[in-house]
């Protein structure tokens, strides 16, 4: 009888033990349909180079006035032929017009700095997190951002893949005609130093594995050794059967934050520890293929 | 007089106004000569790769038995004639023998797992910097390193260009045959579970502007992918005059801390705003060219 009810207090302590967290895989898995979300065509970015196709999310809820001269950049031709200038090893690869001199069209060629704004009435889902540069940290519609509660400012972070703008001394002088992208570790300093845009979805190898610049800050100093950009198109420019068919699951559910967590608890799949906090840089949004609309 | 007086209480001020704070190219540039060390050359590994030397700097103080089984192999030519078999996008690259039938000589083909140790003894310098993954980060001896006041365990972090050893899914199944260095975002989640050995001090575009591999964990698929790894030999074999000819910044110095401080507050030379932190895998210790011995 003692046996029995030593049982059955076991039986009921199990069933209210704490269930072991979902790895990163099992989240992924048992997540909703309405847990991911298209790809917006009409904010997406096709930039042909090294071989094959950089997709890019444009992120205009922090750079409005940025991401309407990048498209309107893209829709007049600009980048076409333009090249990859720079490459800085653990930095940044950097891309544009060699010349500077290509006539911008109808874009602006210069634009006050967005490499921060307003928190209100920004979407910021924080996760709990600690961050080495920010007080908070989390995810603005799957972009990785930052928020200050004493300034009230948020922007997004310069991780690994993000999309920003490249500009001379002047904080205004930049019109997103040079972009760059972080192919190192994330760096963060130029946080609210520079404006970023949006961020590399699909083929960042294209930019990562190409031979780092000899020049100054990693620039190209021969013409021959500049890779072609061939071609960038707006999604909503693009043929529907020729857009990237995926979906990126969405960063203000439980299930992302089931996943943030399982970031940072990593215990299976050969990891024996998992270390209990994660880089907000080092949380990739999952992206899964779907069918062809 | 009251002018006069106004002027005297004005230089006071001024005179015990903090300064404003050195860059990282002053801090460089008042640095004192023992603020900087040589490499020892029986730590160092030249690693002849992809057209070019990668210089390795060994951390016997984190991995004593997998540093000692490393520098076995090295000395008997294991490596020589192995390949780069793993390009992982955002991740790491990985080299070794690719049939995995290759004998390790007098090396031993297992060791225990050194992906962390006790802090005592060990001469860590914390940084006052908040981190993701650990309560405490700093440096040991030029490396990048955690501790953990409860646990009173330390290891040195997986940041970009560390040194760290490949293993099967058995923690004890490493020996130093099959090396990797994250290329991308630091991948902290393997802190205290992969053993890392040293870190990268020169070289690190000859591992990172490798095609990814198209396999699994961006193994490669055909051999005729994988680029040689020609030769690595131990500093200590190699001609006086051919040894990497730069001293690297000591971290135990207030000079030292004066350099974190600085790229924690990079408010000059392009920058508006420092951010008043940064990340352990985003301070780059300052290495300098010195005449040849």
């Amino acid at each position: 009888m003692t046996r029995f009810l030593a049982s059955a207090a076991l039986i009921a302590l199990a069933a209210f033990a704490p269930a072991k967290p979902l790895g990163t895989q099992a989240v992924i898995e048992q997540s909703k349909p309405s847990d991911w979300r298209r790809l917006a065509p009409e904010n997406t970015l096709y930039m042909d180079v090294n071989g094959g196709t950089v997709v890019i999310e444009l992120a205009p809820q922090f750079a409005p006035l940025h991401v309407a001269n990048i498209k309107t950049l893209v829709r007049e031709g600009f980048f076409d032929g333009t090249t990859v200038n720079r490459v800085q090893e653990n930095y940044v690869t950097q891309w544009g017009d060699a010349t500077e001199k290509k006539s911008l069209g109808t874009a602006k060629p210069t634009l006050p700095l967005e490499a921060e704004r307003d928190a209100k009435g920004l979407a910021f889902v924080p996760i709990k997190q600690r961050d080495s540069y920010a007080p908070e940290v989390g995810f603005v519609d799957g972009f990785p951002a930052a928020r200050d509660p004493k300034s009230g400012k948020a922007w997004m972070a310069h991780c690994y893949s993000a999309l920003s703008v490249g500009r001379g001394e002047s904080p205004e002088s930049g019109s997103g005609a040079e972009l760059f992208t972080p192919i190192g570790h994330a760096p963060r300093h130029l946080d609210r130093n520079y404006a970023p845009v949006g961020r590399i979805i699909q083929g960042m190898e294209l930019l990562t594995a190409l031979p780092r610049g000899s020049g100054q800050l990693g620039f190209y100093e021969q013409d021959s050794q500049r890779v072609a950009v061939r071609r960038v198109r707006l999604g909503s420019d693009v043929p529907a059967a020729e857009r990237l068919a995926v979906e990126v699951m969405r960063t203000d559910t439980p299930t992302f934050a089931a996943f943030v967590d399982a970031r940072a608890n990593r215990d299976r799949d050969g990891f024996l520890i998992g270390m209990g906090g994660v880089d907000v840089c080092n949380i990739r949004v999952p992206v899964r293929p779907v069918a062809k609309p």
